[in-house]
This record gives structure tokens, sequence and C-alpha cells, in this order.
């Protein structure tokens, strides 16, 4: 499809969001739900969708969505989306490329007088988990696959509830929850993403289309001690979790080495009290592992919560793990999938790594994804990279997409 | 000395400030210097020093001075005072008992109409080191333990400068730094603490006379390796700095535990960027080591330096250690202590394992401590504590002790 002149580009998109969230301490983005800086790139969107024509509604757990439904029929809709959230100091990549994507694709199809089913751009709130620990919560709560009430003790690191930082943003925290109405409308949905490896640069290729997602989880391990003062607490006195919480996390490296096509990470840790002259009282980590077979990931996890019980217990300390999330691999709709290379011949299928909203829905929706080439193959840190030219290559390639399913595919219900 | 009637009691006044810096997260007490729980204390003291006819001055360094000068002589004075900043989640006793405790003392003072010496109630600054690094800053600042550029670009958690700090709470940057007038005009100086061991529940005894500080420093390790998707990076590809920390966690308790009496702790460490779906690509955690010998100290500090540096090379990664402060053993003055020890006859001598500000201006003037009960042992934790009766016992030694000072002690200088 041609593009309308003067239209807006991927990259022009994406720079006038650069400002936002900007983090000068750790680098590249940090952009949590609801905080300003996110609440400031949902007002981008729908400032973008408005100016389109586009019909704007935030449903009641958050997802913004921007319906081009000139028949009045929101059934057996073809959805595109992703999310504007990111991890503490990220890339600018993750999330809003697949936004700015799809803003563009709607432009070509506009263009072009594209009709058929009904399209929407759909935005999924806290996808990284970043603020409130459990990743893709937006489409959980949508798709009952966490319970409100769980979601609504959730706490941020500054101990805010998910209950009070929606109530504090004007949303209504009792009505969150599953939503089949706003769920049963969608017919088909595919998320453009950056591509969060090295797939694409090893194949040379800017665009790919995804087979699935690696089975992946976080489990929250919390280490009980006994705080005491560093300099008078003599070393045979202590019950200190920190030297608990550094064995753990060498065992948890030594306990995924073991397994082939296992990661198992921990990237976050926070001691309480956390002073320089304080034994800590409390270590909580948090763990991430994954791998193709999902009996595998929780053999893995079992291994390290034995782990931390003897680590816990050489410190005369006390170990709980508990589940934050768990997703099972996903393998995307394979007539879906098929139509999509179809489509882009060109495009090579790719699994990833990395968890995605479109794993949530693909138990509900036949859903699909593209990947963007990252030349760092760097993700989630300041060096994730989308270069220009494949930034709008993918933009042509979802909109090819969206047209295709718009213009033929059967409905799937 | 008698009580005056109806005055204020250790107790009462400590229950004045008890809701200010309550940390709902941690539990005990935040009060980090010039936060407005800090800031509020200071207003509280000043409030307490004027109403009692003090003159109250806040020096180029932060430190409050409020003085019974009634000759208009403010030389070889007798200071008594502490400090109001906090540990993260500390108790309410660790320095504003001394303070408390010197409002108190001073009441019987002036009831009992004791003249001689000038004397004042000195409240010290970033005592702990929790915000900027650097334990009893505004000491080393008054006496030039510290440069004052260098105390300038300390950094707090929130990436702020001290600069930046001061600057924002109407104090002068530029004026920070030693200061030989105000140094000067100290012809002894005492300060009340809670005992931060077990030494005087072992005695049975509620007051003791300090006698030393084991010599102590703090150092800042930086860890760094690559940050990357905790998804998408195969275990063998990573550099991940958070498992050498883990690794030189564990190393440091085996170093400290191999020498007697050595005690070395990691209480606080900081992941960058510290998201859960992350690899870290820095670690900065902070080592506090202390032993009665200096030379032992720094040799502990050297063995975990090298730790460090094999902990990260088998990451991949790269270690630099750094110091953010050492303080030398301290033994306090012994003609001082001496005469400490006939005014309170009953008080055994204890040292210290922690760290205070009348250790850093010994080297300057005649110091002595004198050290309350505290019923748990427990220190910079929410469960330190002491009992009312203990603290007016320690508030009736201590003036006892400044009334032998002003009327008996020969000038210093």
């Amino acid at each position: 499809m041609t593009r309308p002149s003067g239209g807006d580009t991927v990259a022009g998109l994406l720079a006038e969001i650069d400002d936002l969230g900007r983090d000068p301490v750790r680098g590249g983005w940090s952009r949590p739900v609801l905080s300003d800086a996110e609440l400031g790139l949902r007002e981008w969107f729908v400032a973008h969708a408005t100016k389109r024509g586009l019909d704007v509604e935030t449903d009641r757990n958050g997802v913004i969505w921007a319906w081009h439904a000139p028949d009045g029929s929101y059934q057996d809709a073809v959805v595109t989306g992703s999310h504007l959230d990111s991890v503490p100091g990220g890339g600018a990549y993750d999330g809003p490329l697949g936004v700015a994507s799809a803003l563009v694709a709607f432009d070509q199809l506009a263009a072009a007088g594209v009709a058929g089913r009904p399209r929407a751009i759909a935005v999924f709130p806290e996808e990284e988990g970043s603020r409130f620990g459990v990743a893709c919560l937006g489409s959980r709560l949508l798709t009952g696959a966490i319970a409100p009430d769980r979601a609504l003790a959730l706490t941020d690191p500054d101990g805010r509830t998910f209950a009070g930082v929606l109530a504090a943003s004007g949303a209504a925290p009792e009505q969150i929850g599953p939503d089949p109405w706003a769920l049963g409308r969608m017919g088909a949905f595919v998320e453009l993403h950056v591509e969060q490896g090295r797939g694409l640069i090893d194949l040379g290729r800017p665009v790919a289309v995804g087979s699935s997602i690696l089975g992946h989880g976080r489990w929250r391990v919390t280490i009980d001690g006994a705080g005491n003062h560093a300099g008078t607490t003599v070393m045979e006195d202590r019950h200190d979790p920190m030297v608990a919480a550094g064995a753990l996390v060498v065992a948890v490296q030594a306990i995924a080495r073991a397994v082939p096509g296992a990661r198992a990470t921990v990237g976050r840790l926070v001691p309480t009290p956390g002073g320089t002259n304080v034994i800590a009282s409390r270590i909580d980590l948090w763990l991430d592992v994954r791998h193709r077979d999902d009996a595998t990931t929780l053999g893995l996890v079992e291994e390290v919560r034995m782990a931390a019980d003897r680590a816990a217990a050489e410190q005369g300390c006390r170990a709980t793990v508990r589940e934050e999330s768990f997703s099972a691999t996903v393998d995307f709709d394979a007539a879906l999938r098929d139509e999509l290379c179809g489509v882009l011949p060109d495009a090579p299928v790719l699994a990833t790594g990395a968890g995605h909203d479109a794993g949530v829905l693909k138990e509900h929706v036949p859903t699909a994804m593209l990947f963007v080439r990252n030349p760092t193959g760097v993700s989630h840190a300041p060096d994730e990279v989308v270069e220009d030219a494949d930034a709008e290559e993918g933009a042509d390639a979802l909109a090819a997409t969206l047209q295709h399913l718009i213009t033929h595919r059967e409905p799937a219900i």
C-alpha cells in the first residue's frame, strides 16, 4: 500500500514522545503505568487517534481502544496495538513502536479506502509489570486471567496499592475485571513489537512473523532475618538475609545453566531497611524463569525454592517463594500465522523469549505478532534500537497484514 | 541535682516527635538529613532551645548550636548534643535521645543556677550518612575531615547532590567547610547516646561511660555488566553483575568471619535498572567494615577488593571499590573519661562498635560519651528501645557530668 503523502512516519511519531519519561539516573526511559510519563503517552495516543477520526474509549481495565467502525458494528474486529509503559531505564521502542506503527498503518488503510471488518488500535496498561509486579496486567484483567481482588491488592515499590493508584488516576477500582463484551469484539489481534533478541540480525531481514512465546513467570522471594547495627552486632550473632540472598542469586544461575534452553534471572532485589550501616531485616528479590517446556520451568522454580530454603537456613533466616505470574508457552494461532506468511513472503518465522499481551489474549482470540529488527539485539535497556527504515518497513508490513485480514479473512465467529 | 518541678522529661520530649518520619513501609522511623521529617525535628529543637532562653545559631555546616553564655564569652565551652537524622527504618532513640537528654539536663543546670564555663547543645546533621553516604558529615565538615568539594558532589539515592539539596533548603553551599572559629569554642564535648549493643544489659546497669569507638568505614562497590532482556538473552551470553554481587556478599561474610573481632556488612544494594524482567547493567553495593585495629580493617577491605575482582571477572563484569569514609579507632580522652567515672562511680566503662560525631571531634576537642541501656540490644532497627526510667537516669547522669565540667574542670586551652 502507498503511504499518504505528508502523513506521519513511525520515526516522526516516536520523536514526539522522546522526552517523556527520560530517566536521568538509570539512562533510557522509565514509564511505569499511571506515572506522569505514561499518562502523557496515553494522552499523546488519544490525541493522535482522535485527530484521525477514530472513536476512542478507555475500558474499565484501562485498555484504550481507538475504533474505525463506520457501519456501527464492532463485531469480529481486526485489532492491532501494543503498550506504552516501560521497564525502569528501558528503551524507546518496546511498546511504543507497536502503537506508532498502528497509527501509521491505519493512515495507509484510510488513504487506500480499505473497508470490510471493523478495525481498532488497542493500548494495554502495565504490560511490563514493572510497577505492580504482574506483567500483562491489562490483558490479564480483560480476559479474567487474574482475579480483580488480587490485582487491586498489588503494591508498587512505594507501597501504594493498584487500587489506590487507580482511584487517584480517576478510574473506578471496583469496576476492573473480566470484560467478555470488550474481548468478544476482537476477531483477530496482531501485535507489532521490536525484536528483543538477535534473530533478525542473524537472518539479515527487517521484519519477522512470530511463532511462539517462551513460557515464563515471575516469583517473589522474601528472606526474613534480623535487622541490627552493622557495627555492634558480632558476626556470630547475625541472621543476615543479604548473605542468604547472595548465595541464592549464585544458585539461580547454576540451576538455569544446568538445563539447556532455560533462563533464570534476578534483576530486582530490595533490602529492608537498606541502610549502609544496618544489617538488613528482610530481602525481597524477584525471580524470572523461562523455558519452552512449562513443566521444566516449574521444575526450575522448585529447585530455586529448595536453594532458597537452604541458603536462608544457613543464615538463620526464613525464605518464602510466591508466584506473582506464570504464562505457559504460547504457540500463536497457526492459521493466522500462515496467512501473515502469505502476505509477507520474505518474513522469516521467529519465536521469542519475551512475554506480550498477545500471548495472554491468545486463549480467547486468534493472535499473531510481527517483530521488527533491533540492530543491537539488546532489550529492556537504553541500547535497544530500531533503524528508521526498518520501523517504516514494519508499519508497511502491519498495514498489508491488516488490509488482508480486513478484506479477506473469514469471520472467526 | 534535683529536677525542676513540672519540667520536661526525656520521655515527654521524645513523645512530641514520635510521629515525625514514621516509615509505613520499613517500619520504625526514616529521618534522612534535610528531609521534611528531619527539618521538622530541627524546628522542634530550635523551639525548645528558644523557649529556654538559649541563643540559637545554625553554623555554615548546618550544625545547630544553642548557647547559654551569660558573660558573652563562648570560649572553652562545655558542649553536649547528638543528631536528629536516622537510618532508614531506624529506631526512635538513636540521636534524639542525646538531644532530648541535653535539654532536660540544661533545665536542671538552670534550676540549680550552675555557673562557670559557657555551655551549649549542638545538633549535628547527617550523622548516619544515610542520605549522602558519608557518616558524621556535619562534624567532618566542621573539622575539615572532608573537603567541601567532595561533600558537595555527594548524591542521595534520588541522584540529588548535597550541593543542590543544601541550596534548596536555603543554605549556602559555597560556605561549607572547616570552621576553626566554631570548633575552637568547644572546651569539651560529651555525647549521650542509646547503647547499640548488649553491654549494659549484661552488666545490669542503666548508664555507661564510653571508652572507645571501633575503627570503621564504608566503601562503595560498583559492578558493571551488560543490561539486557531476561527472557531473550541466553545464559551463556550474559554479563550479569547481580550474580557477581551475590558471590561477593557471600565472600564478605567469609572474609570477616575469618578474623576475630571483625565485622563486615552489606546492608544496601541497588541494581540498575532494577526491573524484574531485566538483567541488571550495574550493581552498587555498600560495604561497612569495622575492627579495633585499623590496619586489620584496611586489610579486610583489600581482601574484599580482590574478591570483588574475582567475582566480577567470573561473570565478564568489572568491579571498582571506592572508599566513602574511614574513621580510625578512637580512644576517647582518658582524663575526661576518668573525670566522668568520678562523677558517675556506678557507671561501667564500655567500648562501642558504632560511629559517632564524638569520634570525629575527638581529634580537636576532648570528647567523652555516655551510653544508655537498650533492653533489646537492637540498633538501627525499629526494635531499638530505651525504658523511660533509664532515659531519665541518663539525663540525670548527663546533668551531673556537665555540672562538674562547668564548675570544676581546668580550661583546656
